[in-house]
């Protein structure tokens, strides 16, 4: 794909370029990944987006989490403008807050309430509030690698962030239960909380599913400590289960967090609690501009129902097992061995013997130049607008792309950008 | 009012009571305010909302600040609902991003970059992450009392946050160059920031203008000791000037954060910045789910397209002047004596001889009986859309309101909640 081709994105480029700090800054910068990427979507509709040069995708980024149910659900959309109509931002909440919490709390087992904001940092970062506000501990375990959001104590990455910010934070391995258990025994009185995401989806390796005897010892050990179990929900959730994540392994967690899809793509997040942690988080100080904004809302509830009443899930289960079978077969026809790993509706393809990811930057490339949106180094996503159509057109489009890179292979160089990015995240670890 | 008469209001509360902590959270409860105030509002339009009831009031509070053109301006409709129809959240920003960081740069003097979030919060604490990143150091000044969000580093409550993280946060006296000094000379070598809201707009107490040898002293001061100016024009921004709001008092930060106002009512911050601290700002972990949704973008550029080529502000002014001279004529010849403070399009209206708000309250609530929503202790906001007769009837509420009170004021006791908060914020400053 050269430039000339992509003119309208390359011109996009460089306008941003002079008036924002690295022209497209955050995950979705399209700097780190491959040269034929996309930076600018025109358009998106269902299952698929348009770049700004008209080229059409079937988009397995789902802008990256948000897009569960298709792109512009007419379901979620008219709920939507039917509130839009009424009013969004206004004096206090809409009835329509009510509506959502009593829904959301009636669907998640460990839930008693629930508190609404923006980002997913939001509610992550106010768990450890309540966790800490309930407990009158500081110590906070979080799993390395593991993404909690953009705020001083989670950030993936440390500049302009100080060891203050952080004092209190350790890390353990995921699904490893000694490093767990060691990790709790060096908190002493101290620890607060456990963080865990509902697997391990940690950006440019092996995803992991929760292995259940971790899952139950982190449960135990917060009964045995009366730390808070943080399950953060906001990339899985509804996209695992109807109900927090960890009910898949019978664990119920203390506080969780969610965001991302549970609005179909409109901006909000939440944070869930027991019970007992209702005091507390009625003393954290927590509010936002956009938080108690209404049409979000009447798009999560709407969203909320579709999740309750319709075999969403299960369509999307099934067709994100039909496409890892199939790029498995494909690929060892070509002599490539993948690694695919996670739950099929939320994949990440790394290839065996690619440290540096050459071969995964390049597969996803070829992939993109055939209209198929793939991501080298982040877990993608499956929306249930996605049909069994779709899944065998982006086989066929892999056929070419593994048989593309099998030839191209010895040529291929690492990519600057992804070497320097997993030194720094591996630095703030 | 009676509970009777507003039977969906007083049903929606005890509903919110049972699913979230505290019913309604932060600054829209209206636990704060007198007894007959509204918490759910089911619509808006222009200057008005309606309560769950169905009573209308000419609305003071604007959403505490987004409401700038007035509630559902169909300039920004129109523009909203046509991205709508494109995209909103994609894999991707779409050309919009490029369209409104332009516009936003070429409208404030000091900025060659702007990076877009979603709360108020991001853009502070990235302001600050800049400024240690720039500076590689680590104390930070705010204004005793002044409101920069909910992060640890500022939030103005402290429960649930460590003293490790506010361990770099000096206080100093807004206006009082004398503790500027003191604090810049203590911070030594290692003073990263200063932040000034653009002027004193704290809860609870007068409202003051920058005095101008404050704001060059700011200036000189992070000139001579490389530390960054920050104005927090979160509040303010759009509402004084349609330029960074020290530009009126001739001082150029070099940074400047945004929110509120400047998509009327959409979800969006925005950071902004001189050149100079372009590299710095490209360097920090910077990014949300739905920093790069587009409808919002949309609905921003119409509203800095509006800011830009209309009249709304001198608008606004005019009726702020005629609002606070009427309301001054009306109290006086009811023996109360006010203290109207700040700029007249973001009123705050205290009575003379009131520490704890008693009569503040009480009149609050007279006006909301009579359709009026005024807000008791937090600046309020005019929006553009309201009118000549909307002060009229403002004015004939407020002389009815004023010998309500007048008569009653023996009568009145303080409200424990608000007497609660102000302890806990003065804990925590």
């Amino acid at each position: 794909m050269t430039n000339q081709s992509r003119s309208a994105d390359a011109a996009l480029r460089a306008r941003a370029a002079r008036v924002v700090p690295g022209g497209v800054y955050g995950h979705v910068s399209a700097a780190l990944m491959s040269a034929g990427t996309p930076q600018f979507f025109a358009r998106a509709k269902g299952a698929r987006v348009w770049d700004a040069d008209g080229r059409e995708y079937i988009d397995y980024s789902c802008a990256y989490g948000p897009n569960l149910l298709g792109y512009g659900d007419p379901r979620v959309e008219a709920a939507a403008e039917r509130q839009g109509r009424l009013g969004d931002t206004m004096t206090g909440p809409s009835p329509v807050y009510v509506e959502l919490a009593e829904k959301f709390v009636s669907m998640v087992t460990h839930a008693d309430w629930v508190m609404f904001a923006k980002n997913g940092t939001d509610v992550t970062t106010a768990a450890l509030a309540v966790a800490r506000a309930h407990t009158g501990r500081r110590r906070v375990l979080v799993a390395a690698g593991s993404y909690h959001g953009t705020a001083p104590w989670c950030s993936p990455v440390t500049t302009g962030i100080l060891a203050d910010d952080r004092a209190h934070r350790r890390t353990y391995t995921y699904n490893d239960v000694e490093s767990l258990e060691r990790a709790v025994a060096e908190a002493g009185s101290d620890l607060a909380a456990i963080f865990v995401t509902p697997f391990k989806h940690d950006v440019f390796t092996d995803q992991e599913l929760p292995r259940p005897e971790y899952a139950r010892r982190c449960r135990a050990l917060c009964d045995k400590t009366g730390a808070l179990l943080v399950v953060d929900d906001i990339r899985g959730g509804f996209r695992l289960a109807r109900d927090c994540s960890w009910s898949l392994v019978d664990v119920q967690p203390d506080l969780s967090c969610w965001s991302k899809a549970i609005a179909n793509g409109y901006p909000i997040s939440a944070l869930l609690g027991a019970e007992k942690f209702r005091d507390a988080a009625s003393h954290i100080f927590f509010t936002g501009s956009f938080w108690f904004s209404a049409v979000p809302m009447a798009a999560a509830l709407a969203t909320l129902e579709i999740v309750a009443s319709t075999r969403y899930l299960e369509h999307t289960v099934a067709l994100g097992n039909a496409l890892r079978e199939g790029l498995h077969e494909r690929a060892v026809a070509h002599g490539l061995g993948l690694s695919q790993t996670g739950p099929v509706q939320m994949p990440l393809i790394l290839f065996e013997g690619d440290p540096d990811l050459r071969l995964g930057v390049a597969f996803c490339g070829a992939m993109i130049q055939r209209g198929i949106y793939f991501h080298p180094w982040h877990n993608m996503f499956l929306c249930s607008a996605m049909t069994e159509s779709d899944i065998e057109r982006t086989l066929a489009a892999a056929d070419d792309a593994f048989a593309e890179i099998a030839r191209i292979r010895m040529t291929l160089r690492p990519h600057e950008g992804i070497a320097a990015l997993m030194a720094s995240m591996s630095a703030a670890s």
